[in-house]
């Protein structure tokens, strides 16, 4: 065995092998061959005995965070313009933020800036929008790639609806996102994935192409779905031969077809959480994007109990930021809102929203977000800056989710490599 | 004039003198005299040539932030057994974390601990409890003062309904009560303020000593109202005599008799909130609190329009940041979340939130939290750490309160006088 391939971590480690409870092992050390774990043992196996150990005493090893929902275009417009609500908010500032990411010195600096801050937060695996730009969004591609970051990055397709400036030839559009799945479907840890944006800047026959594309790439698919009653109306005045939001990416073989992800899901009706749950497809909760553009509450206990997959995203530029342990709180805050409102919403716990944010979310990029055997090695070691006098791990933990900065992460790891 | 009784500050000015908007000072002068502001001017007066001015071209000056509502022992404990409720959550953590204040190294090392952190987050006035002990309460007020802070300190009061540890003989309350605010009764910056924990652990005999001693002492007062309907139940349960909560304090002067602090004022009549304006007592907002114990969404919009005075409290440890720029996102967020689930309340703006973190609140301790003519001079400087590029200062002051962090406050100056 070649000392290159081993990674061993020694301290306190924590993971949810589920959504109910924490999983500590207290002084153990986490073992990884070629990236991938192995084990978690007390003590350290005595073919190990002669490599470096990477040790974390008193520190708390837990896995990288997976962002399943974020716009690295918006990365310089967060914080800003959020006294207005969706439809005003992308015509205002998103959409003119995202046409400079035709100037690629501009695209280059927001997305190394948007890369060091999600290594800074802690974020290992993130599913990402570009924009419609394809030599940009190669860009994006190349930037996280390099960082050593795990992502899926979608180059976003709008031939409809949308400012000149940003609108595309749906012939084009399709192409563009050809080259791009040709060029980036493999082995790398940054992957490609079919981005509509939404169905409401999306023409039928982009749609169709597109699914068309998934199929034949078997490539991944990213969008949004009923953010906003004002956007479902839309949706439903636009494609009035659907009798629901989610069966327009339904019927072009972008719900499940091949494995999707749906952003907010606020505001759906039991049939369609039926859908996805039967489809596979990931709800994706935004919580601060969604208070930010004051779209609602998304239901995530009812959506959990009728079996839909959920993750968590920062949705940055309308959630503010990065950080996945706040994304995490303002997930459960909202949870207690929903219960306080209507008691039989049950609060996500603590460690289900940590689950959500590491082998929930994780689970779209394969065995990611657990420390369990056979799971990529994404970690994160998490010093005591924040932590009170003579806590436990489990307190530390909770201090960190709730209080914690980039300044508290002392080393983060993605595929058994170190980053940062 | 002497000239260490001029301060002269330079850069980007901004401040809310109404909740309606920011006022927009570019590159000018704040000038202090006795550690109260004489003017801004866009260029030096003639007579203050001479003296040395604290250089803060391209960084942004702000009024300092108030915090009206806090709790000073449970630093230690933020972020800790957020999945519980309020009475839970009181006997679990609360109730056992300030039972360790009867130690007067453990008080003084959290009370460091405690004051260091207001001054990171830029907190230059708070209004704060500490527990039932005299000896560690007198602490904290020296604490505050040596750090040189501007706050009232309250000594808590609880002679019933809490764990024997805690529960005060109440002759011995009000005798400590009255101690402290013939210490502390003066010209300091930091005050006295009496404060019953709330009504439930409160006999009739101490709430009306209290009321008898803020009277005697022209004394403030601070303390709950309405958080959670399990509390109001208790409140109905325990005092019939009374049709409403708040007419509990009312009737033994500790509802606006002298300037008087509510917290949380989440399930309020109309009736309760009429008597809140007649009686000038302020509502203090404490929207991290209320999400995290799952306590409801303040009417905030509804309370302003029925002409209530507002402030932010950041509720540590119920809240769990101390930051007044994240407990104003909060403000905002969940009036959103309250816009979209009743129209008709408006979601608070940017400026307004501001101007309750500021403005609003300071008005609690005279004038402050303004830079108009008169007011103390209570002010922060914010650096570009956290900006994107070209940006302008109100985008900047955007970018710093959604998504800034203690390291992008330059400086922190508390009545004419830089701490930190």
């Amino acid at each position: 065995m070649a000392e290159q391939s081993v990674l061993i971590l020694k301290g306190n480690i924590i993971f949810t092998p589920d959504a109910r409870n924490f999983k500590v092992y207290r002084d153990s050390y986490l073992i990884a061959v070629g990236g991938v774990i192995r084990e978690i043992c007390p003590a350290l196996p005595a073919q190990y005995q002669a490599l470096r150990i990477h040790d974390y005493t008193n520190q708390l090893i837990i896995p990288g965070f997976v962002d399943l929902h974020t716009h690295g275009a918006q990365f310089n417009q967060r914080g800003l313009g959020l006294d207005y609500k969706l439809l005003d908010w992308l015509n205002r500032y998103t959409f003119p933020e995202e046409g400079k990411f035709s100037d690629p010195d501009y695209a280059s600096r927001v997305y190394e800036a948007f890369a060091s801050e999600l290594i800074a937060q802690g974020t290992t695996r993130a599913a990402v929008y570009a924009t419609v730009h394809l030599s940009t969004s190669r860009l994006l591609f190349a930037v996280l790639a390099r960082r050593g970051l795990g992502a899926y990055v979608g180059k976003v397709n709008m031939d409809a609806n949308c400012p000149d400036f940003l609108k595309e030839d749906t012939a084009k559009s399709l192409q563009a996102t050809e080259e791009i799945l040709a060029e980036w479907t493999g082995n790398s840890l940054v992957k490609p994935i079919i981005t509509p944006r939404f169905a409401p800047t999306s023409t039928r026959v982009l749609m169709d192409g597109l699914g068309k594309l998934a199929i034949k790439y078997d490539a991944a698919v990213q969008s949004h779905l009923a953010e906003n009653t004002g956007e479902i109306e839309w949706v439903r005045e636009l494609f009035p031969e659907h009798r629901e939001y989610h069966q327009v990416y339904q019927h072009y073989h972008l719900f499940g077809r091949t494995p999707t992800l749906m952003a907010h899901c606020i505001h759906l009706s039991d049939n369609a959480m039926e859908s996805m749950k039967e489809n596979q497809v990931i709800a994706v909760h935004c919580p601060d994007s969604n208070m930010n553009l004051s779209s609602g509450i998304m239901p995530v206990r009812k959506l959990l109990n009728a079996g839909v997959k959920v993750g968590l995203g920062s949705d940055v530029g309308a959630g503010h930021s990065l950080s996945m342990p706040q994304t995490m709180i303002r997930a459960i805050q909202l949870s207690k809102i929903k219960h306080a409102l209507e008691a039989e919403h049950q609060p996500l716990t603590l460690p289900e929203a940590f689950y959500l944010a590491t082998k929930g979310g994780g689970s779209f990029f394969g065995r990611v977000g657990s420390f369990e055997p056979g799971y990529a090695l994404d970690a994160l070691v998490i010093n005591d800056t924040a932590a009170g006098w003579d806590m436990e791990p489990l307190e530390k933990l909770q201090r960190f989710i709730y209080t914690g900065t980039t300044a508290d992460i002392a080393a983060r790891y993605a595929a058994g490599r170190k980053i940062g």
